[in-house]
């Protein structure tokens, strides 16, 4: 592993084993050096887990030191016990940091049901907590279930007064795991902004990227994105231009790891766009995409590099696109028209030749309005079967 | 093949191949002697078949004599054309028979988005025709598609006046096929019905059968379930228990053909059973059971006979059922209690061993009412991604 994501200035970041698994890091650690307006948006899964629900309580707050992070155990469907567990896992952290219990954060994800280890996560705080460096792999690395590989990315603009660094961090095999242990999301910036802001940018960023993938269609109880601003570049908003750039760079930045989930998705061999052009509203248009990103049988299409269109258009069906709007919609794949069919078969070759690549972009042109809707997935192979058949036995 | 479903009274049938596909019966036939009063229930997909739409605005009738239908294209997706060639087929069936357009109904199964092969199809009516019996195998086999086998159930019961014969019959791995291709079934009577009776019973019968099954959660463009009754009994409902009895037969046999989709659902090794008892109300227990049998992650586990109840709780959280209600649950796996999980695992190697069964049936208990629902599905392997991946390519 090369170590090439720097964290922003003042943020330092480790990961360790603790031996809740066997061999592989499962236990992540993000100190800040100053107080951070934090941010948060989670799932809307009613079955949240115990660590969702604390920072659920905690969040807005201005005062953030510290985010621990345990891979291997989801603490959800765990009860009071878990609450109980949770709270004694932050107490633990904050004092190894000497930090107060309301400074520190926390994520887990893993296996849903079972208890928390503390008996191994609590004693290796310290020691892991002695290993943070101002590099992002190690925590990237930590807090990975069955991801393949670990998913940062780090970007430095300029604002109006400063340079500022933003960096994020992500893991997820999509909108669900194995054992739908979870999409988390890191963002943590040097950048001076309020808790408004930092709401109003990851609430935004949030919802064109990581709210727009899904590799299976399930909604995991720990789902959690952050961001954490310490300030430390000194450089604040100063006008609408740096809002703009401050909050485009970090709906790009959620869009690189949104699709990094999705191509890593379970058992995935490619990644899926689906761009809705021209419906009547937003909703429409999300809620077209997102359903053909979901389509078991589409998905399976795609993984036998099948250009079968009467899967999408089935798919607008069921999502209750009226047959006038279904009338004078097309559909391309891969820049091929190929709804309404053509009556000629001249590219036929060239379309099922370009289905075998790794992106397979779908373009939906409704002509019934003007919003537009891009979301994310992957294909559906006979290894996303096993590996969830196998899983957690 | 044996015969062994007799059809009531003054129906006969029959299936032939006529060379839409290779050797297997692609064309099948059913005629009444008599004027039969019909109902149908339909596909709620608005990218609706052409002999769907066809027969929505030709039901109710009290004046039907034949139905028509072909398996390997399903003339959906297929626009004008598609409409023209399927009043083609309905004229050239009624031709055959001797019969007004208006007095067939017709329905189709297989790939989207290709024109009707009416040179075959056509043709073979005639020839059709004349191979009817009064057994419902041969009709039965003619309109599969991905099918293992065909589905058939035949009752007859005493009413007050006398007795009559119910025969039914389905195709379908599930509400979805690998093209989307289409639950059918069919109910044929010789019992004396009027229309109004017939959709009641017909519609009730669905929703607690077809309509609480699926495969893969996607809606077909071509379902269609119809109940026709050529009184050739001359015994009508004369009373309440009359009408009863004959509601109680219709519903048995429906979830008995549901449940055989669901068996034979594309690559399924288990039939899954999902009972929500005692719920607030009946959508939520319908919602909920439906939504745990269509959970990749879940039929996974099942498939993998993994007693992995994290999966199904995740659900009733993506289902909205709160986290109070979701306290006081129970679920039970194969009558082992799962969840809340005991604090002993004294009975887990016997439930592990229940959950290689071929028949596994998960029990919710929400303590929340007095609503019940069951639905039913199957399990997902590694077969249903090579069934769709292959599939129309």
């Amino acid at each position: 592993m090369t170590n090439h994501t720097p964290l922003p200035k003042g943020f330092t970041a480790g990961g360790i084993n603790c031996g809740v698994r066997r061999t592989r890091p499962d236990l992540g650690l993000i100190v800040s050096d100053y107080p951070c307006v934090a941010a948060g948006v989670f799932t809307l899964n009613t079955c949240t887990a115990a660590p969702v629900r604390y920072c659920q309580q905690l969040l807005p707050s201005h005062d953030i030191r510290a985010l621990i992070t345990n891979s291997g155990q989801a603490n959800a469907a765990t009860g009071k016990e878990g609450g109980e567990d949770n709270l004694t896992l932050v107490n633990a952290t904050a004092a190894a940091l000497n930090l107060e219990a309301n400074q520190v954060l926390i994520a887990s994800t893993g296996i849903i049901g079972y208890r928390m280890a503390l008996d191994k996560i609590i004693p290796a705080i310290s020691s892991l907590a002695q290993q943070l460096t101002n590099m992002a792999e190690k925590f990237a690395l930590a807090i990975l279930t069955t991801d393949l590989v670990p998913k940062t990315i780090s970007k430095t603009i300029k604002l109006s007064s400063g340079e500022i660094t933003i960096t994020g961090i992500c893991k997820g095999s999509g909108m669900i795991h194995p054992n739908m242990a979870t999409m988390l999301g890191y963002f943590l910036t040097d950048a001076v902004l309020d808790a408004k802001q930092a709401q109003k940018f990851l609430k935004e960023a949030t919802d064109v990227s990581f709210n727009m993938i899904s590799v299976d269609n399930q909604m995991s109880t720990n789902d959690s994105s952050f961001l954490l601003a310490n300030g430390s570049s000194k450089h604040a908003l100063k006008n609408a231009n740096d809002e703009k750039l401050f909050a485009e760079t970090l709906t790009e930045m959620s869009k690189f790891l949104a699709k990094a989930i999705a191509r890593d998705g379970e058992g995935a061999t490619k990644l899926l766009e689906v761009q809705v052009h021209n419906a009547a509203d937003q909703a429409t248009a999300r809620r077209l995409a997102r359903a053909v990103t979901t389509s078991d049988l589409f998905k399976c299409a795609v993984y036998g590099s099948a250009a079968y269109w009467g899967r999408v258009l089935a798919v607008f069906g069921q999502q209750d696109i009226s047959l006038d709007v279904i009338d004078k919609s097309t559909i391309h794949f891969q820049d091929y028209l190929v709804y309404p069919p053509l009556k000629s078969n001249h590219a036929k070759a060239d379309l099922d030749a370009s289905m075998k690549q790794e992106n397979i972009v779908v373009k939906i042109n409704l002509n019934d309005g003007k919003e537009n809707a891009t979301a994310w997935g992957c294909d559906m192979s006979e290894q996303y079967v096993k590996i969830n058949a196998d899983y957690g036995t």
